[in-house]
């Protein structure tokens, strides 16, 4: 039986306090493109790897780099003058029983083909350089990913490490998750294709008025002039106001691209949709956390758990199942309102057998009652934890 | 007049909460070496700016990548088999008035500097390579920077961004930071030369009990055999116990190289003093808050302070201005036990005009006849923020 | 008038000394890559540049570097294990009239169009990653090249330095020269699609005997095994046989991957058709001269042209112009059985003021009568070398 | 017995043609500078190897790329702006018996040495990031090495290819290459040290009037303004003149970094004493052949030496040995006055075998009575080409 600890929310719920802050990196911007090409690479070697020996083998690719290229944005359409790189790092075997494995071909084509199905005015084949800078790693870790997988054992905590998760999302964190997600959705994308994806959402509440301030990167070719964008502008605006007003009784402004400049026809549009043709860098790790928000008023762990491989990294897995259990408390648990899950491991122990599985609820009445049914799902979620990798590979958690 | 919101911090204090976690990633450690780089960085390009043209001019080179060499370690003194790499990246204008600047060779001076004086048994001239990838960045913010820092205009927030700081260090934070600190203090390291840099400290508390698991990379060439290993670990081990022990009545106890096997004479050695030599990487922004810790159940922004321009960047100035602020209250105002100061930007506005600093108090007592105290001291401090960057110019604050 | 030599070659045909020796790299020769995508560049470039500002501005794009990638053939198709690496390198102005040019983009996008089109069997998406580091380089040198090209001035020599030129080939050159050219013909590869592009000719007479050693990568998924490689082989050697033999009156051996060890099923097969994807690397200038071959028993020029700029560059348009004065005298003046040019400028001196041009005659009878026609062609030659440029743009010349 | 041809010289002195041009890059010239780190890497490598398993291992550092930097020198001492970039390219075996070699790290290490002695005013700490870019290659060539290297057994040629070498110098060739050797010697430097090492010569002789043009970098902190530096261009022209006129009867002028303009203070005056710190790049094997010198006039390889295996790199021991040879043969058999010698390798085959050593005289009277003796020198120095390596480890050849 794992060490759970069963406690009380004891302070007002954030969304009754006075402020709120949260926020939302989009699928164009630097950092989560680092994070989306740190985990695709992670899938892409836990499939490899198990076509070649039936298992995970050790990598740990969350380490990535993108600087920022050089751009020419034009109304009616502009070009870019000098390629985004990105430095994908980390360690991963590259050799099975004697074979070498095509690691860096794999992170090549694994990451052009992310960037052609997200960033679609991206042309990958000239305005994207991706350098594969991988390393082999350590060969104990080989004979451990063997045994886990290969033989069934429960695989060991790599590290002394924590995972955090709470739910529900409360108001403004359903805004800012929903707005960036209905901008960047494929069905909006086709009635409006000069929406770039690097889509940057920032709520801020203060007491019962919520400002949504969004940066969004628009694509030049499908705009004519100021005019057009200005007239784009307001479409969007108002897209976004209806999405957020109807998550909320509270009152809702949207702030879209505050920084433009119109007179001096300096606007935010670009050539591919992202900023990191021109000027902004991004790494793992730097964005969105496990739930796809940041979120300064709720524990957050800075793990970045893009890239780590789903097998036995405890920031990885941690951070996931603390907030897989937090959903599943919620919504199997009428009488609680909110709940935030800590998980903490033993480095050496098996990832099934945490230091403590931390539980704080709010629920309608007594906890008492309810130790029982919350304990049955953390303990169930526990057990579960050595399938996780298999989520990772389907894509079930949000991740970034 | 700032919108200074004052309230209450209606929840158990943390330390009375039954589960505490507190981390800290020492001065070896790969993910604070990319953020002191790239804070160097910052600092000698802003003297650079100044000498050049009187002001801080445009930068922000926060981001960092560090990819892990390849060692072969031994008692008695390994070899580095392949060096680390570190890409110090970002935008640093490098060109005034028609003079190109010395951008790389500063970048690569400083990164030199800075690793022979905290990781003394780096050969930089071999063990390392840095790659400064710097990129000018875009004009329009170049105008801005001179208007600020020739003109004294106070600087506008580039982005709608927040910082967090609380005051003060409870017990197992207390612990965690110092442990640290003394064990990568040159005193101690004077006598104990054989312990290296990279020294990772956890805590977490488990009611009363207090587990402190330390990560700390020895130094081969100063370790003759396993025997003197675990010797020399008992030192450690039992100074670190000490330190500890002197910031708590509770129970504590100290975890050492938890990964080492004797037996099979792995243990925890390295030549340089650091696991970046082999297997591990990092990247600016991955490792400590402003105040110096990872604080889960604490709140935290995700803004990596490091490398970032200490005049306009609301990211570094903020998080570090809420991190005074409650310093400055927890210590003038007595009846205040603990605070948590919020402050959020508003794009475009100057930075003394946050959209909201949010101050939430314990105290010992009414917090209404304190808060024109407070609210004075709030004041001053964001009245001052346009001078913040004189202090990270001096290095007053931990940053990392 | 230009200080003209005309002398005697006073020593028997190279083709009547005992021995000779004759070499080409072939299109997807790493080396004879590097040249290509220089020059391609540099094509590119010029283009670029003329529709910009109506002139052919400065730059010098003579040094590339191809690091082999690791691969993994086999019979019926292998694999590309990491990629092939290429760095292109030298001096491009990267702005006219403020205005930030693509350069490296057009590096990409030019690299990637030469092999694709010449060497199919590359991904060029996956299997090459190119890494365009060209730098601006001087400021002088743009006002120089707009005089030259828009002021139509006679362009100043860059450098003391020369070229030379040899006409007609005799039968081995020929024989070394068609021998690739038929091997890489797109007919012949259409019909023979298992033959790859990297094909290396050596040709070495011992007085009447000429043997013909070629190494040609084959492409491994047209390839069953080691049987029908085998078969293929010899439809490869039969057919270079039958264009070697009808180009002399000789005896011709023809000696095909002699370094295959098929019993231990160790033949020359690759996945992409060319070395370059494991283990052999390259770069600009070490291959072939600018007429196609390297003819130790000739006179050579060591300079790359490749990838020069064509207004200026001395070694680039004298070694052509050297090339083409020698094949114009034999060709329209019937005594004259062979002719070596040198021509060796002054550096600051307009290029048609070259310090010397010696030309060595081979008559049948006296040189006196042919003296002044020699004179004429070879004036015409220099008289026309600035507009030499235009030839380098339509790929007139053979240049490696 | 091998196939030894000797013949005879049957064409006018070179040094007795009207025209005659010959060259030299000297010490600090980016080509130069290649060379040299390619070849002391070989040697660094070979030395590594023998230590570990008593045998120089297969290796071919025979690529490298030297990007140049900015800078920005000035009368009194000016800085570097940006630094130079050096890839050390090519196959090296990095692991032996399960050890990982330190490749890489010898790689630094050498080139800074190197750097260090040779252009002392390069600061390689800073002015210069060195990328080591080595792969292991193939592991068949492991196997044949050890088969020569450690059961002695005559190591097979690796390719068809061939070396030329002449003897002796006449009189142009012995002033290019004693006035660099001259101008770069240590005592002359240390008289003069505001001379750098940046030294390129061209020779060029119409008739009996001697030219030799003298690109030579100046150091700037060695250099207080125009007159200063005219007045010590002055000193250097008349050593190099008193050098030159010393080896020749011709009459010679001496040209002088002739692209200066002293009155808008355009003179080469550089921080580092070569042109590889702004605008120059350079590459292993575009500079001198293996006699030191670059000879249109004369027979030439265009193989790159520098960097090659001493073992069984035929492009690199043919060279040396035909040089070698000439050498020999003009020394010890007075009858002699010149010799030129081509060797021609049978890929596969023992490099004591090569496929034709055709060896051509210029004598004094008939050849029929030196056969012997030419032949005996011929088969000596052929036996002796499996001990070449050792020659090479002792830097005995010029070879750049």
């Amino acid at each position: 039986m794992a060490n759970i600890a069963i406690g009380k929310l004891d302070f007002p719920k954030v969304s009754e306090q006075p402020v709120e802050i949260v926020e939302r990196k989009g699928t164009g911007h630097p950092d989560t493109i680092c994070d989306a090409l740190g985990e695709e690479l992670s899938i892409a070697l836990s499939k490899l790897y198990r076509e070649e020996c039936g298992a995970i083998m050790h990598h740990n690719v969350d380490k990535a780099l993108l600087i920022g290229g050089i751009a020419d944005p034009k109304f009616g359409g502009g070009s870019m003058i000098s390629p985004i790189e990105i430095y994908l790092t980390g360690r991963a075997i590259n050799e099975i029983n004697g074979k070498r494995l095509p690691v860096e071909e794999l992170a090549i084509e694994t990451a052009h083909k992310w960037l052609k199905e997200n960033i679609p005015n991206l042309d990958v084949s000239k305005h994207v350089i991706i350098h594969p800078k991988l390393k082999p790693g350590s060969k104990d870790l080989v004979e451990l990913f063997e045994r886990f997988q290969l033989k069934g054992e429960v695989p060991l905590a790599n590290d002394t490490s924590f995972g955090v998760g709470h739910a529900p999302f409360d108001d403004i964190e359903t805004i800012v998750y929903e707005v960036e997600r209905a901008l960047n959705s494929k069905e909006f994308k086709k009635e409006h294709p000069y929406l770039g994806e690097d889509i940057k959402v920032m709520g801020v509440r203060n007491r019962d008025k919520i400002r949504i301030t969004i940066a969004a990167a628009f694509v030049d070719r499908y705009v004519k002039d100021v005019d057009d964008y200005l007239n784009k502008k307001e479409v969007i605006s108002n897209y976004a106001y209806s999405v957020a007003q109807n998550l909320t009784d509270r009152h809702v402004d949207i702030f879209l691209n505050t920084a433009d400049d119109p007179e001096n026809e300096s606007v935010y549009i670009t050539v591919t949709g992202t900023s990191a043709e021109a000027g902004d860098d991004g790494q793992i790790g730097r964005g969105n956390r496990v739930n796809g928000l940041i979120t300064p008023y709720r524990p957050m762990s800075l793990e970045a758990a893009a890239g780590k491989n789903p097998v036995s990294h405890i920031g990885k897995i941690y951070n996931t199942a603390a907030t897989d259990m937090a959903e599943r408390i919620v919504s199997e648990i009428e009488e609680v309102e909110e709940v935030y899950v800590y998980l903490v491991s033993q480095i050496g122990k098996p990832i099934t057998e945490p230091q403590v599985c931390d539980i704080k609820l709010r629920v309608n009445g007594e906890i008492k009652g309810l130790e029982e049914k919350v304990r049955k799902i953390a303990q169930e979620e526990i057990d579960n934890l050595p399938n996780t990798w298999q989520k990772f590979l389907e894509r079930k958690f949000r991740l970034y």
